[in-house]
């Protein structure tokens, strides 16, 4: 049903009628410009991907440098694109931490990679909001289509698949999935929302304590971990039966399948057992380490998921996808949609009520949604599962070798085992030498490295998984460790 | 501090090592393949930009129908970039809503823009995670620019620049900043949040009520309008007495500036004095309408800014800015930070510490976040304070001529005023008549307008506001409904 319309130019032969306007003087900049200046942006980008290694990864501004090369006021006229360009060079780029740097080896990755830097560019341009399935049906389904794909692609319960009772569903964040899982475990339960308690490892994430807090939780238990870091589901049981018995109301647990601080892997069945036993919405927050179950001699990590109630993990972090892609998966999702559901007059449509579609606006807080599932299809197609694989793959290796070389190292020490891509040491001298250490890294400028405490101890993370990191970023990181070591 | 660094190749000189891994395969696209692939894609949304207003605005899609033509499975290997640009034409455009028709007159807009779309890819291709001041200073810093110019143009306090004591950060939608600002209002006041209770007027939009149910609220009243679909404040004054007599907490109270049913304005002033008495939060939603205050000579409609907590819009629907870009102000940054902020080892730094900067992980719910600033400072520059006036100006305009058209003609009524660009309108003869005439303007293909209801009353939605929606366009509406009318 395509329909013969003009387009909109001064010959455009529509009716003007007496608007008391004319087509008038416009400020928009044309499509015509808009793919001078978008091939200009395209090599600048290209010129920035090819570069990035050479740039020192931390920017060396102080706080308030950027914002004193910027005018109080914005600018009362259009300003010419080339002086906005030039000022992203003057401006931001001296402020710019380079994540995608290959010798990113901070906090986590939070990686791009170019199908994916296009899949944005195409999803701003169509400039569609997803909200329900009817304002874009193309943006619902594929988001279905990718959020199955990966159902099958980390080896989830084939229950979590949108064709079956469950299904995924692409949010912001981790933080995000977390306490919607938290609000959807409060609204099942019942009784005083300030006796209800939220329980994850002493290890779990800040999104944990701050999603409790956010959805109103009276209480957050932080339960013990063992010598690895992983949460003791005894002690989660003896925490439990005590909040029982002090009349309070145990409602939610969240295992960490890669732990923040140093990828503990918390027993995920055990834990699911006491969730299901006591009624406990059981979560897993797999936001980094999800992406390792793509490969299948990882997927042990995460065994027990049939006792799972929801599960998140963040294509942007580790599967070359960039910020924002979160999957947030639920078992079933009647009770996710029957928390979030509001239906105002303007929202219904026909679709919606036949039950035919899901409206993706009632699986999270935020109504409207933009089109991300386009950048992720765009990965998985342009990598292919091996290729994901390849690279998720040689990263571990690099860890597992670089874990190696320091276990052998007479002055450094691992402070927890290396599942993943993450490597926590620290210098057997205490706290001044690792943070030496740690300094002396960044202070090389291609490289940085994350300084981090556990139990009171100061330790260095050197997370491998940045889109482009090799095995020869990873030498010369160890090359510099070992003189930055010796020179301490 | 610039260092030498050899790229990534594989003659790059950095040391190999014995890491068990070659340089080895790469499943990445290069960054030379990037700039090629990049080309095409500006050139495809070139095209897509100027030829949108050709398309029909609505799909004619079944549900089910995008997906059935997409493998079950994804790739095990890598496919050609080009057949996954082949099927996005294929497979994906088929299933588009296209809200950047200047035909759209559904909903609100969702407004994209060239240099906003460029503003995103270039974010896209920089790939920082802007948690903290630390992880980008400039992400940061442009934040705090192009918020405080905001204030500016739309005539803010300025005691919400974050030069002040209060501040603006750019969330992922309204409903996100109004769910914030629920949760910053629970955890200021004190009590059971049972017993709390937000209020907002009949016609508020379904996210305060979804954001009161999400944060836990007890209570959610709506309170009466008056005929022009504005909150009653004495009834808002009846309501919160009431519920204090019954033992309950008032706690927070949402003022509209523009509803989404009608485009209403809620009377803040009258709202702000009886929340300060009572003691009350008081958020403002302007999610829509905030943007026509760039124009000074609408900005009595929000008077009372003063007696405000906090206050959002959203630059996504108006201001030529693509989606996601909620700007979200608070007059005192204080108990933001204090309800939100958690800090875990793992993300202390130096900066931070020295309290001389903003970190914005604490101002939402989610940890991570992408660069949204750079598209919103590439708008207001392209296009300046006055490109953007004449846009809306001419918007604005264009509503009230329609507006003066509907209700001259003998077979239609207006339902409500048109403060801004939303004219909302019915079939006198009710509403089968009112139905017949938006299905009949949509089945036109090339226009689009939402059907909504009031007072258990049918009518149509036609929301002008699209970047390009221009005069000629609206004389073709009118034409439309014209025929349509007569037709019925």
């Amino acid at each position: 049903m395509r329909h013969e319309t003009p387009s909109d130019s001064d010959d455009s032969g529509l009716p003007s009628g007496d608007w008391g306007l004319g087509s008038g003087d416009s400020y928009h900049m044309s499509p015509e410009d808009f793919r001078r200046y978008g091939h200009e942006v395209v090599d600048w980008v290209a010129d920035y991907l090819a570069g990035v290694g050479d740039r020192p990864v931390l920017p060396g501004v102080e706080p308030g440098e950027i914002r004193a090369m910027l005018p109080d006021a914005p600018p009362d006229y259009p300003e010419p694109f080339d002086a906005v360009l030039a000022d992203l060079d003057r401006v931001v780029m001296p402020g710019i931490t380079h994540w995608q740097s290959p010798g990113w080896f901070g906090y986590f990755p939070a990686n791009s990679s170019p199908p994916s830097i296009l899949g944005e560019l195409v999803s701003a341009g169509l400039g569609v909001q997803g909200m329900l399935w009817s304002t874009s049906p193309a943006a619902t389904e594929l988001e279905h289509v990718v959020a199955d794909w990966l159902v099958d692609l980390l080896g989830l319960p084939h229950e979590w698949k949108t064709t079956g009772p469950g299904g995924g569903v692409i949010q912001m964040s981790a933080s995000d999935s977390t306490h919607t899982a938290l609000v959807v475990a409060r609204e099942h339960a019942e009784g005083d929302v300030e006796r209800m308690v939220a329980y994850a490892s002493e290890q779990a994430h800040s999104s944990i304590e701050k999603g409790s807090r956010v959805a109103g939780y009276g209480h957050t238990r932080f339960i013990p971990v063992d010598d690895r870091y992983a949460m003791r589901p005894e002690a989660l049981k003896v925490a439990v039966e005590a909040d029982l018995a002090a009349g309070l109301l145990p409602v939610a647990v969240v295992s960490a399948v890669g732990t923040t601080g140093t990828t503990a892997v918390d027993p995920v069945r055990a834990i699911g057992e006491i969730a299901r036993s006591h009624g406990l919405w059981h979560h897993v927050d797999a936001a980094y380490a999800g992406t390792a179950m793509i490969c299948p001699e990882y997927r042990h990590y995460q065994a027990g998921l049939d006792l799972v109630d929801s599960y998140t993990f963040n294509p942007h972090k580790w599967m070359f996808t960039n910020f924002d892609c979160s999957l947030f998966y639920v078992a079933d999702r009647r009770p996710l949609i029957e928390a979030l559901s509001i239906l105002p007059p303007y929202l219904r449509n026909k679709a919606s009520e036949s039950g035919r579609v899901i409206d993706y606006r009632d699986w999270h807080v935020p109504l409207g949604r933009r089109f991300r599932a386009l950048k992720l299809w765009f990965v998985l197609r342009a990598y292919g599962a091996e290729g994901i694989r390849h690279h998720v793959r040689e990263h571990m290796a690099l860890a597992t070798d670089l874990a190696s070389r320091i276990d052998a190292h007479p002055d450094l020490e691992l402070v927890a085992p290396v599942p993943f891509g993450l490597v926590s040491f620290r210098h057997i001298l205490g706290d001044d030498a690792t943070d030496a250490l740690a300094a002396g890294v960044n202070a090389s400028g291609w490289a940085y490295v994350t300084p981090s405490v556990i139990d009171g101890r100061h330790f260095v993370r050197v997370s491998i998984g940045q889109t482009t990191t090799t095995a020869a970023h990873v030498a010369r990181l160890w090359e510099l460790i070992e003189t930055t070591v010796r020179r301490t």
